[in-house]
């Protein structure tokens, strides 16, 4: 295993504090992880319900803690008939150990930080991932740092207090927050978890593919949708797919579908100049917090992977992600928070262009739970007296 | 299989329709199931990850809807010296499908309520059996009717709305929501998920103790904390550990402490009594919601079930739970909702009394993010500018 410059192609041996290219910026310079693929074989004998370390030799860390098996094997939901789709698969994150995709990535900095003998790890955040990282640090003795913008949502939050994690709020946007926390962070050589710059975290974010496949039996959906901020997640389940593709687990790759909110689609619009791709920063607003994202930090490795898979870009209104929540839970059951709803909007915005017998899974990247105010102003039940609730039913208006 | 009244003895078919025994009332008349144990053989061969239908000999449906497969096999976390014990084993229901150990009673009922042909389904709740209901029913074409009293905390309600449920809520106490909507739903000819009414529930709820000793290689621990609100879960808990001694896959029983608020302890003070145990009913109040009850439905079947196997009730202060949530997750990872952490009170108040070489299982009966305000008021983080955060750490109080 080794890391190679997304840029520059320069290669580095994965040493501690090795995190991006030496001669190219930390937007151009982020490492990929490239395993000798030639000596690696694998059968499709891999468990439905395992966690990540299933796959350990596609991953970049042999250290284990007692939580390991806590992360990945969430379930893959397959319904008929659903959402006006035959066939519609719902890989369910919202059912991870801290609720949202992240425990992919924290779990594998942790192990990788312990590994490197750290006593401190830290990360910005625009919520999931820090209280992904607080909770399943708690038990080490590693301390945790966590910086995010004031506007965090309250479920966030409240993980990340109970956490006990040192927790910074800055009145900033995720991107200012991220740039001065990196700064402070290394200048302590503290370990980091921060998209983009710590190059593992990725190959844990790839992991999500691996059982989407595994879970559907190894027969590839023909569409994956997935919501879009920094570009990890949507990096990873790129390499994720072609690694299995070149370890010949599957014989081909769906069509992967990264999704952001109109008001937030920077990434979008670098993948849509194409080549070469050119990071760009900007102001951004949306529902969905979790990809908030104006510097996408990962740009430059989402708009190669996905270009290279033969993927796309599309963007959703902040309304389609908010009625695709309660669309989504109304007919499977699954909640989902803003975020994990924009792959849900993005679906049905283009559902009349896929063939109707054709595949579609959907990743449900964090639990509605996380972020319940959206929904509490979108629909308001009303209350009744005890009195108004026996007359309700009295006056034969029980089927309201 | 048949019913069996736990008061009179009485034995009912279990036909449509049937939920308590015709000649005592709800409360004294609550129904068990029986089945014939001679003729159910088990092997110690159960999976780890299966859902609760692996125990379908000892389940009371045969009905299957694709979301069967999402509830059970949520994992029982062990860790070595954590919360002052040598082994400590936490299963986590707060990892379930909709953030409850409820989702185990209600998918038993789903299943019952289509095999039984109904079109509407409904419960009164403190918000945890609604959610699950309401998620899990999402899928099927049965209608789902929801009454919960006002006070619902937010994450809850969110579940409820967005899983679009028809609503109610209520100005007034569980105890007074439950009789309410029994009388309303029952009128109506709707199929009923409320506790202790539906002998089914429990059948589902047992599988939490079926789990535990599965995921802990069958190896009884020493002791079992679970929180008490009606009495359901701890009746499940007992049933489940007895029926698995009766089947010889275990050759003996935890000690199973029940444990509520001392706001809000009505059955520990039935259970305090003895027998014979006389229901009571009482105005109550804890930060708990999901165990503030004042007429616990199945009281008279928990203090029978946990003075057979010899257990106990004990309660603890609304404090210490908060405290509880805080230490749970800082020491383990795990964030409880507050009826949850009432079992880690629970056990951290009896510690003393138990030698340090047993083992102790924590139940988690939901997850933190359904209840969010308690520890948003009990820990609230500083907010700081860009310029106070980079002077913050410039002056070397780095490690605060």
């Amino acid at each position: 295993m080794y890391l190679r410059c997304i840029t520059c192609q320069k290669e580095y041996q994965p040493e501690p504090h090795r995190y991006v290219c030496d001669t190219c910026d930390n937007l151009h310079g982020t490492l990929e992880v490239v395993y000798d693929y030639d000596q690696i074989h694998l059968e499709r004998n891999f468990s439905k319900h395992g966690s990540i370390f299933q796959f350990e030799k596609l991953l970049p860390t042999t250290s284990h803690t007692v939580v390991d098996a806590l992360v990945g094997g969430t379930p893959l939901l397959k319904f008929e008939n659903k959402l006006n789709r035959k066939q519609l698969l719902i890989k369910n994150d919202g059912m991870s150990f801290s609720g949202s995709y992240k425990d992919r990535a924290s779990i594998i900095a942790i192990n990788r930080a312990i590994e490197e003998k750290n006593e401190h790890i830290f990360c910005a955040s625009t919520g999931n991932a820090a209280s992904s990282l607080a909770l399943l640090n708690a038990h080490t003795h590693m301390k945790t740092s966590i910086f995010v913008p004031k506007k965090i949502p309250k479920g966030k939050l409240a993980q990340l207090m109970a956490a006990g994690a040192d927790v910074k709020l800055i009145d900033a946007s995720y991107d200012e927050v991220f740039d001065l926390s990196l700064a402070i962070g290394l200048k302590n050589n503290w370990y980091t978890r921060h998209s983009a710059i710590n190059p593992y975290l990725l190959e844990g974010k790839k992991t999500g593919a691996f059982e989407i496949i595994v879970q559907n039996d190894y027969i590839v959906p023909d569409y994956c949708f997935v919501a879009v901020g920094d570009g990890t997640i949507i990096s990873g389940i790129c390499k994720g797919f072609e690694e299995f593709h070149k370890l010949k687990l599957i014989d081909r790759l769906p069509i992967i579908i990264g999704v952001q909110a109109k008001g937030s689609n920077t990434l979008k619009k670098v993948f849509d100049q194409g080549p070469p791709f050119e990071p760009m920063d900007e102001i951004v607003s949306t529902v969905a917090d979790s990809i908030s994202v104006g510097n996408p930090r990962d740009v430059i490795k989402a708009c190669t992977y996905l270009s290279r898979v033969g993927g796309r870009m599309i963007d959703v209104s902040d309304e389609a992600i908010l009625n695709s929540i309660v669309l989504l839970a109304s007919e499977t059951g699954v909640f989902s928070e803003p975020a994990g709803a924009a792959a849900v909007a993005g679906y049905l915005s283009i559902q009349n262009e896929i063939p109707e017998d054709q595949s579609v899974c959907l990743i449900i990247t964090g639990n509605g739970l996380k972020d319940t105010d959206a929904i509490s102003d979108l629909k308001k039940p009303e209350i009744y007296t005890k009195e108004e609730i026996q007359a309700f039913y009295k006056e034969g208006r029980n089927e309201s």
